[in-house]
């Protein structure tokens, strides 16, 4: 099962974000989920420094170090029953030794993501290597992106290949569960799937299953930088409900018929009976719809109304995706679509302070990289973010 | 049964909007349709220099003028057997004969218009009256207010109450539904209803029963000037049903739902269950939803959408009214908007070049006026529109 140990692999891993369903999968109902490419980076090198190094660049200004032995002896004395092969949950225990670890960091998200890289670390690696780790992403951070998940797939995926015990998804996205588990408390596995096998996915009732037929496809990912609540949001939908149950009830059924549509879509597009041009415009009709749906919820907002009548004045449609309120939207970009129409756009939407991303939805999952030239090591730490970001850009994706 | 003859009369009737269910009603689902303040006024007059004459200055430049005798001649030939108690239909053959007395009259709403006043005019006056007739409205034409059936409404009370016949108003509406049929060929009685009663209806099935503790709302209405095409837009949610049923159908039953809530809260107004602010609040959301939905099924335009932008950075909702696809938009005016708010709206959407105008949606119907003094003749015939329109806006309503 073991394969050849690496001295340095570069990992990436895509977001996710929610094509259909958002909302309504809180009742219950069935919500597709796909792969973003925009993506985090973990580039992982073996040192003998007697060190282990986590450095978060974008979020967090100095590396964070541990002595190797420190780490070996909390390792012996906290994961010695733990395996590289069996995913295993942070203990409160393990977690309060851990703790004691970090006692300088103070912002929570670094925290968190340093609590899960130590407990993957000790898991998989049981202290015994000196490590330099260096994660950077594309993914705005807590727009519903799951850059978490994104995080903890790279950093599973990397110590596993690192540590010479192959690629296999099942044990990466277990890990990466268990990574976001330290991270959420309570996830729904959806994002570390969604980071670890790519595509897009039906989810339903707790279960994910592949949407069949549904390739890989252009979307502009445009996040308004209004603070989204997804808490407030979901109480709004809840208050609507309670309120106009009349009105409210059938449109959370008429979102599960969205997600239905797109489903029979694209079992349509896998058996050859729709065009890739049909394809689209059904595509654009349910976006149009579900946003529509949305809106008559009380989940829009002027920023996401923006983004729509921007775009649709090039003739390109928008819905939000995730909570709502602010937060992201997602505009399908057509193939004939042409380079000025979107340098259009972007512009127009850069005048109301929003952050425009062309990328796809539904690209592959994790990869692992062993050829650590592609990358350099000091350029892939160093580099401000808007130059790394068109450094990244530049990567193969394999 | 008849009162005092008049000899001379200001008649006004309301136009209609549909606050809730445009599109689903074609479906068979309720729509609730509600009177317009935005009003046609129809002065008319007793002369005796044996001619009758009909003066539309907004349509038509110069008046039409018959003699009377040639009018009477055509009474006892094709309307011996009518009566003015008894609202009838124009048979083809009296279409015939008063085709030969507008040939000179090409513009098709002119034309129409002229059919419906010989229509009523000979089965209620049988040529026996020499008139003055001059109509102007504040309704937007062809923009689905119901302009036709206000029109109709004012000649049937206004020859009605001239000859003594008193202000019945069912019979006023019967007449009225008569020359909308000369108009429209098919109508459903909606709009000659509310222009004749006022107040607001819940329209199912082809019956109209009035909706219990609707009093009057004030809105503003903007006609976008983008043209609508009703036929155009039922066909667009008609495709769009057969192409995605699953969500199209509870779609168009929310809509339903939509309708079910807002009857449901003006009974709780009637029977005091709710403040008016509560009720307003409420008003907002079925708004928002029922304009989401319409969203939803592509029945918005990107004109109606700015509406929605402008008016909500105002904290006011609006929707669309009728078909959608361009054409008008409705918001809400809540009782502690300013003035300030209101003229910055219109303001804003005067530049996107859309008309605004003050209204209230549920107010009185057909009003009948014999104090002539209240308004000069020749102003009321010959002022240009915008004056015209300042001068009725000082018209008191009884």
């Amino acid at each position: 099962m073991t394969s050849q140990q690496q001295n340095a692999v570069l990992v990436s891993a895509p977001g996710k974000v929610i094509l259909f369903g958002e909302h309504a999968v809180v009742y219950g109902k069935p919500a597709i989920a796909a792969s973003l490419g925009l993506r985090t980076y973990s580039w992982i090198r073996r040192t003998n420094d007697s060190n282990v190094r986590l450095n978060l660049p974008d979020i967090h200004t100095l590396p964070i170090t541990w002595e190797s032995r420190v780490l070996a002896e909390l390792a012996a004395a906290h994961y010695r029953a733990s395996d590289w092969a069996t995913p295993a949950v942070l203990t409160p225990e393990s977690e309060t030794a851990l703790s004691a670890l970090i006692e300088g960091v103070t912002t929570p998200a670094v925290r968190q993501a340093t609590l899960a890289f130590l407990h993957l670390y000790l898991s998989i690696c049981k202290g015994r290597s000196d490590l330099d780790t260096c994660v950077r992403s594309a993914l705005p951070v807590g727009a519903g992106l799951g850059s978490s998940a994104s995080y903890s797939v790279t950093i599973a995926a990397g110590l596993l290949a690192l540590g010479g015990y192959g690629e296999d998804p099942a044990l990466v996205n277990g890990w990466a569960f268990m990574a976001e588990k330290v991270i959420h408390g309570n996830p729904s596995g959806v994002d570390n799937s969604l980071a670890t096998y790519g595509g897009a996915k039906v989810y339903s009732h707790g279960k994910l299953e592949a949407l069949g037929g549904f390739g890989s496809l252009r979307f502009m990912l445009t996040d308004t930088r209004v603070p989204k609540n997804t808490k407030r949001q979901v109480e709004l939908v809840r208050e609507r409900k309670l309120r106009f149950p009349l009105a409210m009830d059938l449109l959370i059924d008429s979102v599960q018929g969205i997600v239905e549509e797109c489903k029979s879509l694209f079992l349509d597009v896998e058996q050859k009976r729709v065009s890739e041009d049909e394809m689209l415009t059904a595509m654009e009709a349910l976006i149009d719809m579900n946003h529509g749906i949305m809106s008559a919820c009380g989940v829009s907002h002027p920023s996401l109304e923006m983004v729509r009548l921007v775009t649709a004045s090039h003739g390109l449609r928008s819905k939000l995706t995730g909570a709502g309120g602010g937060g992201c939207a997602l505009t399908l970009i057509r193939p004939d679509t042409t380079r000025e129409t979107l340098d259009s756009i972007k512009e127009r939407l850069h005048l109301e302070g929003f952050m425009c991303f062309e990328t796809e939805v539904g690209g592959v999952g994790v990869t692992v990289r062993s050829d650590p030239d592609a990358c350099a090591w000091d350029s892939f730490a160093d580099l401000p973010a808007a130059e790394w970001a068109s450094l990244v850009s530049t990567l193969d994706k394999p």
